[in-house]
């Protein structure tokens, strides 16, 4: 048996960084960004008044200091003229400064009668005038690998970038395998219970930026295996679920082997999720978990999450683990790396009660998962341990 | 001018929480819960064997002890006969127990020759099997307001719950204004820029959960902003960005005012984003954002995401702020409460230098808004200080 960490190094050399598509920019929040974008133009491209007032030359300004008003520079609508001794042009947030002004007095710092206004309040010093290329210049360049978020959204709307290259979505295919399985919506009959863990990782991977194909259930045949792989045609990452454990009815690793996988490794020395095994078909990575739902779940922040995101290029496959202070003691861990399923509170973490890996509902009340080292002693409440947030 | 609590109080006056729509679980992940989910079966629906191993009576079993293999209960297919005294039924993870066994012993504690099983190794006390509803029981229920999660829809799933009533997305529509703007693929004009906001606020509010239409831009004249109020129709809220500075051309209070807004209020003692308006248009909510960049994605994170979340019955409308360690010194603070584009890191948190409401590089950059107080006085590296991830 491997380690997780090991796990995971084999598992990335199955897959690598997909090829860049085209989308448009209202549809790119979220997307990775797979090549370098760059602005074609300055912004602001003029110089351009940061507040509503008067444009006018700096070494005029003076108390009772009285101008006359030549004309008008709104944003989108420039004043053409020039802006001689003695003369100030009606100025607009964001319009541009107009040819021989060099300045902005601020309307309140003003009183205006008819065309003549007076400096009534002694401005600040500040020109209040963008120069050109203050936000950004034209080459400037957002380079990748960056998940987009709203910010950079609205900068690229500002450099008129309409299209956006990014990573093309993985795709991933779930199959869940157990003649015990129904789907959701339909009634069991009384050995059986409902498919939870592909609705469950669906969610989890889409999130995270996968298109995710929830496949019909696979029976516990190798025909019926086999239907289900060929369904999975054209994904980047098959995932099956159950039937990987010890049983006599594990047809998974028999029916992948047969299609032509290359086994990698199996068997991974955690818990949750003993059983698990991956290995390559032909362009197409795969992976078995373990059937209980939790299990099923972890795997899929530990090994799914980290294989999508390396496939869409992202730098941070997994978060940085976190550190808390115990809440509650806790017992020695056991030889494998164990993943408890834990609450988070401004009190501090407590590992759930019952760890059982068919428990959904302890999983869906917690926020963390406590990890625990290879034979980690018992510990007592305040000592420090690590935790992923889930 | 009212402080941004103030502002957000009175926002909220202007909109309520959406009614229910039913959506396939599928679709469900990152929907708000509406209405209580209950399970209609227990989990699991019988006796299961947590292991792969053999089912009998827990009393027999002694080191060296013999039992007769009487049969076999798989996942899916359970051994309907009786374990009777010295027999043993095959058993698999997730099967139902055979009637007349209470115990599980795993497979690699036994010796099998045959039918016969020896037991070889003296098993564990654990029984090895689950009762039946120990994940949860008919009846058990979801219950709102709750954001659902990868780990809840995993549970729908095991209840058996096919789809889902979830708030209805609140319908924004964002009107940009200005004769300024080009979209984003547009050729500007000398005098032009392109329109970003739109863009930034549809993926910040799409991300929260809201379904957002970016309309045509509004040219400053009062037909123009007629018509955009018109395509507005439908939408739950409607947010305008630029034209309600102190400018001559903030047509947009004169034309929603025209067209029955009752103003809630007009700005807010904020930086940046000072100009702000909010009202109601018949059913319809209306913001009036600054045209800023920098300030409508700042309104974006203070006034709009709650108000989405509000009207998805979120609980938590605003995430609680956060402590960091001042990484750089920071000068004192004006009469208005500032939210500073900030970065953090594992030194602490510094304001980026130039807060000019422009930038948008500089909030691309940015990953947190340092919030400061009015009048908040100057401060050295190492104090503590508030602020709001972004």
């Amino acid at each position: 048996m491997i380690t997780v960490e090991e796990a995971r190094a084999l598992l990335f050399e199955l897959i690598s960084t997909l090829p860049a598509e085209t989308v448009a920019l209202s549809d790119a929040a979220g997307r990775v960004l797979a090549q370098d974008i760059e602005a074609t133009r300055d912004q602001p491209p003029f110089e351009a008044s940061s507040m509503d007032g008067y444009a006018l030359k700096a070494t005029e300004v003076e108390l009772h200091a009285m101008f006359k008003v030549i004309g008008e520079s709104a944003a989108g609508n420039r004043y053409t003229g020039r802006v001689g001794p003695g003369q100030a042009v009606r100025i607009f947030t964001g319009a541009p400064v107009p040819e021989g002004a060099d300045s902005v007095v601020i309307q309140e710092d003003t009183e205006r009668r008819g065309d003549l206004i007076t400096i009534s309040d002694l401005p600040s010093p500040k020109t209040n005038i963008r120069p050109s290329g203050v936000d950004f210049k034209a080459g400037t360049k957002i380079s990748p690998p960056r998940r987009l978020r709203a910010e950079d959204i609205a900068l690229m709307a500002a450099m008129n970038v309409a299209t956006v290259p990014v990573t093309r979505k993985p795709v991933v295919a779930l199959i869940s395998t157990g003649d015990e399985l129904v789907m959701p919506g339909e009634t069991p009959g009384p050995d059986q219970i409902i498919a939870s863990n592909t609705f469950g990782l669906k969610a989890l991977l889409e999130d995270a930026g996968a298109h995710v194909r929830i496949l019909p259930v696979a029976r516990d045949t190798v025909s019926s295996l086999e239907t289900a792989f060929g369904l999975a045609e054209g994904a980047d990452l098959v995932v099956t679920i159950g039937g990987a454990s010890v049983g006599d009815y594990d047809l998974v690793s028999d029916v992948s082997t047969g299609l032509g996988m290359e086994q990698s490794f199996y068997k991974i020395r955690m818990r949750p999720g003993k059983p698990l095994m991956a290995g390559r078909l032909g362009q197409t990575a795969m992976v078995g978990l373990p059937g209980n739902p939790v299990s099923a779940m972890v795997c899929g922040y530990l090994f799914l999450l980290p294989m999508v995101r390396r496939m869409l290029g992202v730098e941070q496959v997994l978060p940085p683990l976190r550190t808390a202070r115990l809440a509650e003691p806790l017992g020695e861990n056991g030889p494998r790396e164990h993943y408890m399923r834990a609450m988070l509170d401004e009190t501090g973490i407590r590992a759930c009660s019952d760890q059982d890996s068919s428990l959904l509902s302890v999983l869906a009340q917690a926020n963390a998962l406590l990890v625990r080292i290879p034979h980690d002693p018992a510990r007592p409440a305040g000592d420090e341990v690590q935790y992923l947030p889930i």
